[in-house]
């Protein structure tokens, strides 16, 4: 038999931005990889390096990975490979809103439509991936790559993409702590004021307006959202103050990454001192954090030569 | 004395394009003008050509030019001359959501100012325009040109411009019948389900980053709107009919423009037959309609020399 590697880099995203609750997403130039080696074993092992060692099923069938590529080889009606060995360089805080899971759905589509005929579109992917995380806003970017902007119609998801310069940085901040999707999806209302609806509207559309004419300093008002983050941000343990720390350091704006914990600010200056103001905020509360100063990654998910 | 003389012209707008209520707006290349010329009588006259006349009024102090002028000279601390006669060329037709009054208080601001020192500047412009009016989205466009997205913070109005290329078209049909704003504000409810805002949230970021990155075909979806067009389209009589009958005849999308009554569609061919299709669903239901063919302006309202 001919022995198949397959070594597939995935960027860490950040959903949300603010205003664009459930739309908007953004990579990062910070990656999970997976790599995949085929063998004459009558199983697919998985390994794990880094991030959730102990915590993230090291069985095939349980782990994301895997599943994701069974799902692949089922789209494209062929099997996987009998035997074989994954793994996972886990570098992407796990349950922190920066796309651990997605990075897991998309490395395993593409690794499985790798080894079973490479039929998927993108599209395909899109919305296979949609359809295993069932929302679009951290599968696109952590698939397309740059600022993403998408949409579900019946089915079907539809991504815009825009790519975003180096001129612009994002401070993420993981704090030691997590927060559970269905908690902040359980804090949301049924019902909001129409006004507010309204008020994300023109925030959306100008946050990414801004973006595509980099006029960064309007970020601060593109980024205003009255549709999660005043809902939300009471679940990260002195979230506001951190937020707070960030623009009193010189950022151009901060926000809940996805859905937390983790906070993001941008920033094209001064970009170490927002790092620790922020981290700062949360140790003073004895909370530890992870930080990062990171820029837009536009090129998405990759196989790599 | 020195007998100066202006000429201003002034782009029509659509407001709201769907997804983007109060924020999103876009100028047409299609005009009115305004004469200035200073004389030595003590008091200035209006006279109005073309649409409005006998029901715009042709005193200085009631016409909204007029106001829009003491108002641009107030800012700047001076005076108006004594003497003088405005002259308006109406073509945009009043009271059907195409920007005729914004249109009127961008160029009375145009003439105010440079009448008395040329000292504002298209912020404090925008900021007086929309002080007056109430709302950013039409009078951005029409100063500012181009598909401009604005936001209101405290007292501010910000906007962001993007140019639309001549390659695609916008047809508007206005018919003869009048939505009054109060109405069309009226009918709007003060609460909405939360899934509408998060719909309209991706819909108004996808209608922009489509627009950017001129993938017209999926204007369809960026234009689909739940905070408005569902609750003014039957203040239009055949108004479903009308936007159905654009899509049927080969339009990328069609939505109100404003608040009515004017319908637009967006279109990449077929021009000519969409804007017949639609004026024929008045024309079915007794109403006669005025419908143009017409590509975004992307210069904003100028001083002619």
């Amino acid at each position: 038999m001919t022995t198949r590697t397959l070594h597939v880099q995935v960027p860490a995203t950040s959903a949300n931005l603010g205003s664009g609750f459930d739309a908007v997403g953004i990579a990062l130039n910070y990656f999970n990889e997976i790599y995949f080696t085929e063998d004459d074993k009558e199983f697919i092992s998985v390994e794990i390096e880094g991030l959730g060692k102990g915590e993230i099923p090291e069985t095939f069938a349980d782990n994301m990975v895997g599943q994701a590529m069974e799902r692949a080889a089922a789209y494209n009606g062929e099997s996987l490979p009998k035997g074989g060995a994954v793994k996972l360089v886990n570098r992407i805080p796990p349950g922190r809103g920066m796309g651990s899971s997605s990075s897991a759905i998309i490395g395993g589509i593409l690794i499985g439509d790798a080894l079973t005929g490479s039929k998927m579109s993108k599209e395909d992917m899109l919305s296979l991936a949609t359809e295993i995380e069932g929302h679009p806003d951290n599968v696109a970017p952590a698939l397309l790559g740059g600022l993403t902007i998408s949409i579900m119609d019946g089915g079907k998801t539809m991504t815009n993409v825009v790519p975003v310069g180096d001129d612009l940085s994002f401070i993420t901040v993981s704090p030691d702590v997590e927060v559970f999707t269905e908690d902040a999806r359980a804090v949301l209302p049924k019902e909001i004021a129409y006004k507010d609806a309204v008020f994300n509207v023109s925030r959306v559309s100008f946050l990414v307006s801004s973006l595509v004419t980099k006029q960064y300093d309007r970020l601060q008002y593109g980024l205003q959202d009255k549709l999660h983050v005043p809902y939300r941000i009471g679940l990260i343990p002195g979230g506001e103050s951190v937020l707070k720390a960030a623009e009193d350091a010189g950022a151009l704006g901060a926000t809940i990454s996805g859905s937390g914990s983790t906070l993001i600010a941008f920033a094209v200056q001064n970009e170490q001192a927002i790092m620790e103001a922020m981290m700062n905020e949360f140790k003073i509360r004895g909370i530890d954090s992870e930080g990062h100063i990171l820029k837009c990654w536009n090129e998405g998910a990759q196989i790599l030569p």
